[in-house]
């Protein structure tokens, strides 16, 4: 390798975003080593050259070794680099985002995650708190448009719990047809399978939710149209 | 440092969009030296630890030392990483994005650069192709909600120039009043410096473009509104 200067560490963080208590939340543990003991984190690990295949595939190494999970969700945010975001020298960590539903979550075991309100932050190492921040910022901005929020769901969700979904990322209510209309979701008169080509972003499954009085039905995410149209 | 395994190289790519014979163009480059010499490329280097502050810092510096361009826009885009990418070894390219106008790249010297359209693209060196696709979809979506155009303009312009501007990015002719209006444009009674609020995404000066007859308002852009307002 023709490189004469020194090269930095290079890391991956994983912002691990929940719906619990009727918002968005962050899932941190805390630091059991130095530097920044004690202090809460987001999960993370540097990239082994000898195992990893990208930096996606650190990330999810890193999650399954520290905590079992594998999410199917999982997004570069950006990266973070420079000489003062880590005491050990100037450093490089690509962010990723990662939305995980509670109950999945909530198998990994007892205090091994902090959940914290993503608008209410408490003091977090590094720069995690600005990588927090700008990933509820990306996931804000690409729900307003798409049907990431399925991703916080089951695989199989009714069209109220969506509804609830979206209302607890951006902390407003809003009624039945406003949000069918902002999400462009036509399912009026949807039959089982009948929706599976790109124009539309669910598909009607024959499955439902809930008792004999008014069961609701059941949907699914149409991986081929995972955006609304753009308009321009 | 508390590393017992190798760390991967890190350097900066830069994709330069710009718009030359009517439509988006991207500046390549021809390698000098192995690997891939001969080849095609998007300029880049590695990080220097002893003096870049951050990764955005070692963009601006590679850029300046090889060609003397500072960019007005640069944006970070991803981060391609991997043990193939590069023949000498696990690599990561933190891949940035440049708009500059024309007129700048002109300045550069004649031979530096090769323009290619962006959805013509020839065979690229490593993946800067996938790099390049990456840049040109990022930058027709945001497009769509913002005046990220406007950096591929001289920082006045008309609004015949910023509209042919969008259409050469999207390739598509549209009449002045959809332009307007899918922008979101508010200017049929401007006065020099008046829109300079947040609610507007251009500002009035008082000059203009053009002879005495029918002289062209010059706008700029509104620091402070880069964005249309969202939807949700």
């Amino acid at each position: 390798m023709d490189r004469d200067y020194p090269t930095p560490a290079v890391s991956v963080d994983i912002v691990l975003l929940t719906l619990a208590e009727g918002g968005l939340k962050v899932a941190l543990h805390r630091r059991e080593h130095d530097p920044c003991r004690g202090q809460l984190a987001l999960p993370g690990g540097y990239v082994h050259v000898d195992e990893d295949a990208s930096a996606d595939a650190t990330a999810l190494r890193v999650l399954k070794q520290k905590t079992g999970l594998v999410p199917r969700y999982l997004e570069q945010l950006r990266t973070f680099a420079g000489p003062d975001r880590d005491p050990r020298g100037w450093s490089v960590a690509i962010s990723h985002v990662a939305l995980i539903p509670l109950e999945e979550l909530r198998g990994v075991g007892d205090g091994v995650f902090h959940f914290y309100d993503v608008d209410q932050l408490p003091e977090l190492a590094f720069d995690h708190a600005e990588q927090v921040r700008e990933a509820v910022q990306r996931v804000r901005n690409k729900a307003s448009y798409s049907t990431l929020p399925c991703w916080l769901l089951p695989e199989l969700f009714t069209l109220t719990q969506l509804q609830r979904t979206y209302e607890q990322i951006f902390g407003e209510t809003v009624s039945r047809g406003t949000f069918r209309s902002r999400l462009g979701i036509r399912v009026g008169d949807a039959r089982p399978g009948e929706s599976a080509d790109e124009a539309d972003i669910l598909i009607a499954t024959d499955e439902f939710l809930g008792g004999s009085q008014r069961p609701a039905r059941l949907f699914r995410v149409n991986h081929l149209s995972l955006f609304k149209r753009a308009c321009w």
